[in-house]
């Protein structure tokens, strides 16, 4: 039976995860199969040594609910393997950005190109605020827009969408743009453990290598726009091989 | 201080991690930092809510070993932070193949992305078998070769390689290919809790698309040859931009 599957990598409990919901057209069956606790940076990680289970919960304005005590990746090829193949795939709304190189380490965007490398029209959908007290309302019309324009049109084989949403509730346009390039610095904080020993917690910042690019997504973010960047599964990087074949190859 | 950085998806004591180390130049300093257990398919999976630890080991053939409790990439990111930016990183060897859309699930990959994010040459091999009893002497040759090249020429930018190692302990040659496009099928063993739930473990396989099509990795892995795949970091699909442009953009 034909449906939308919804997933994110908050979990079943992310305010986000309704607001998506409430953005996608209800006269289809919607499915959210969600991880059943947070989740993040998980990229594309699987479970391939403990066994899933999954959970129903109460619907949500139509949506039938389950959780899964997995990746969000897990969720998606669980979903897939009892619900059926989906006709297409959103994740999100995360709380968070996943702009510049987050696309790599991001859960949402994980099932995101889970959905894409079955062929199925895919997009994730950011907010650029980690908060949970998000007012997501203003935001609707543009996620509706792209979302309905998808579920019309599909997207090109082998391409996903990236879509990130600007801070301030208010949105001044949309853009198709590239991730800008960069990478993360200063990425822990230390602690003593009280016994001699050290602990290592993850923080650190992007480092921005084209903050004054505007063909990249984190330039026009900051300027209010929602960045929508095209997302390739196949990570081939083809233009390389020529010249590598003729250092490498023996036969 | 300069140095050689190695690490793995399966964990401090796999074999394949001490055959990396014995395939690399040891007039160069190699700190191994790896996982404390198996961490398989955990993509560029990062710990971003608890603390990590990391534990020195005895030295094994002139290499500083130590242990993370954390993912791959954790131990890459901690790896930095603590030593430095290393000159290079070494992923593998990886017990199992890393083949066709392997790369999107693969730890050791995440590895070697996370180098190549950083602008650090960056390789990852894998052997094809899953068996921890592999003996990896007959494949030394193609990695020191293919290892020894990166060190001495880099690689391009934004691209690091994914190599795979064939079955049988005879290589006869190595070739850089494409990945092999497909996705995975039959995905999960469905088992009765006892109580009239059910669980679900992860299993499957690939569905290669393009069997014979010899510009792939798994064309020649099946015929005895070593795979070299380049990989992008950077997945913007760039050539998707115009044509989604029209259809998105507002502003």
């Amino acid at each position: 039976m034909s449906y939308i599957l919804i997933s994110n990598d908050d979990g079943i409990d992310a305010p986000g995860l309704k607001a998506m919901v409430d953005c996608l057209p209800h006269d289809r069956r919607i499915v959210v199969v969600a991880p059943d606790g947070p989740r993040s940076a998980q990229s594309s990680a699987i479970t391939v040594i403990n066994r899933l289970h999954i959970r129903r919960h109460d619907d949500y304005h139509g949506a039938e609910i389950y959780s899964v005590d997995g990746t969000p990746v897990d969720c998606v090829k669980l979903a897939v393997n009892i619900f059926g193949r989906p006709d297409f795939v959103f994740g999100g709304i995360n709380h968070g950005p996943n702009d510049g190189n987050s696309v790599i380490y991001s859960g949402t965007m994980g099932i995101v190109i889970e959905g894409c490398l079955l062929g199925i029209p895919s997009v994730g959908f950011s907010h650029i605020s980690h908060s949970w007290e998000t007012d997501f309302l203003p935001y609707y019309a543009t996620v509706k827009r792209i979302a309905d324009d998808v579920i019309l049109n599909g997207l090109p084989d082998g391409v996903c969408l990236n879509v990130n949403m600007p801070e301030g509730g208010e949105v001044k346009g949309a853009l198709t743009l590239r991730a800008a390039k960069g990478y993360w610095v200063e990425e822990f904080d230390e602690y003593d453990t009280g016994d001699g020993g050290k602990e290592y917690k993850l923080t650190g910042r992007f480092l921005n290598l084209e903050p004054d690019n505007d063909a990249t997504d984190k330039y026009w973010l900051a300027r209010g726009y929602a960045s929508i960047v095209p997302v390739r599964t196949d990570v081939t990087a083809e233009d390389a091989i020529p010249l590598l074949s003729q250092r490498f190859d023996s036969k």
